[in-house]
């Protein structure tokens, strides 16, 4: 009997954001190698519609399928909401971001009371309003798109007095804040780098569900449960792939990775040729 | 000898912004036909790399081509500014919007002091800049990019008295205002939507350039001299396509064609393919 399994873990998001997810796996499961491969080329997946999402998701999960991986985690609210199901035919276990944070959300809340901030892509599914309901039937959910917020992140306006990003989360949260939400899932791999903005937006009361850490959770247990953790007998090894680099690119993979940054070389593919 | 070609002029832009020039041909030239393609699939571009910027515009070309158009403008900063040679080996007139904004600003200076606000890729490729000071060598350019600005525009947080974008202008625009620009090239064509903040922002003494009209002017003159302009015979018909479509498409349709917004039925066409 198989006891571990030392393939890397694939994870892939529409760019960079989806490195707060492999930064999550990297702090819970440092024997794991993980190929990640963001679409820089064609970013951000968040406002575009769903028939161009699922196009892009198949050819994402296609080239970290030809990296022979144990597993494929889609780092990204959008994917995870809209393209979950191009996933049925792939070959080895699929991971996706919205199911476990919805699980997260649920069994924290007490006054029933869960906002949802992310991708207009991901509101306009309903993924996690459907599922919070399914799990909690008397739960209030409310929504909100959050279009500036990747850009912000990118820009790197992400200081605790940034003018623009608490003008800008004060409109998007303020229906959050009508309702008096209790727990507030960061439906966008971007968006736990505005924690603390958020924080002082909406007050302590109010407990963020980061879903790179609830996720890495699940794959963790997964691992485990079938005996395919990396047994840790060769040092980590981990591959970075975009579809677009340009000058930017160093300063938000340092915003998004933080600590985890490691000077990894990032190489380019052709995704649209995959 | 022809005194006429009733051929389209072919439009394309990286999604949805290059509407502001295809509006200004509009009222400039009213028998023209337009085909405008906008690559929604893969917007910005502005944020990209030099070679998928060239990628993604030769793909671009090609599409506007298979359609027999008589010209082809590039209705982006960033495509004018990065990859006008790709248009080198077109058999029919190439216009870009970059040289005839430089014109038109140099033209206006008082002070020789003209700014640019234009996307990252723009900027980087200092294309304005290298025009600006060969035909005004003592000419003093500064240059800002602005990343947030398209999804404000897109968002439609456009109004006069809009917090977040008069906070972003304000940001971005300090350089100009701190050396003093008596001119201002809004280098990317999303921009001139945001036309009364950034007056609200810098004053009345600064005068905006905005490419779509230096532009439309030029394409007037050329079809002129070329014996090339549509005789009006028959009504127009604009075809408009693009590679994605959402919900929030006709708002910004709207936002962009303003008052010159038909209704225009919008096709989506897969680009990888052309």
């Amino acid at each position: 009997m198989l006891m571990s399994d030392n393939r890397a873990i694939g994870v892939f998001d529409s760019g960079l954001g989806g490195l707060t997810v492999a930064r999550e796996i990297m702090k819970l499961l440092p024997r794991e190698n993980i190929v990640y491969f963001g679409d820089t080329g064609r970013v951000p997946y968040g406002t575009k519609g769903r028939d161009t999402i699922r196009k892009y998701s198949l050819q994402d999960e296609r080239f970290l399928l030809s990296h022979d991986v144990k597993m494929i985690v889609a780092a990204c609210g959008t994917v995870s909401s809209v393209a979950a199901d191009t996933a049925e035919q792939l070959p080895v276990p699929f991971i996706e971001v919205v199911s476990h944070s919805v699980r997260a959300a649920v069994s924290t809340t007490k006054n029933g009371k869960i906002g949802i901030l992310a991708t207009s892509a991901t509101i306009n599914s309903g993924a996690h309003k459907k599922q919070i309901l399914q799990l909690l039937p008397t739960a209030k959910v409310v929504e909100a798109s959050g279009t500036l917020l990747v850009p912000i992140v990118e820009e790197g306006w992400t200081d605790i007095d940034d003018a623009v990003a608490i003008e800008t989360l004060k409109r998007y949260l303020k229906p959050m804040m009508d309702e008096g939400v209790d727990t507030l899932i960061l439906g966008c791999t971007h968006f736990p780098v505005l924690s603390s903005i958020i924080r002082k937006v909406l007050g302590n009361s109010v407990t963020l569900i980061n879903m790179g850490e609830a996720t890495a959770k699940a794959i963790g247990e997964i691992l485990k449960q079938t005996d395919s953790l990396n047994d840790g007998t060769t040092a980590t090894n981990h591959k970075f792939y975009a579809s677009d680099k340009t000058d930017a690119f160093v300063g938000t993979v340092n915003i998004l990775l933080g600590d985890y940054n490691k000077d990894f070389g990032i190489e380019q593919v052709d995704i649209e040729k995959v």
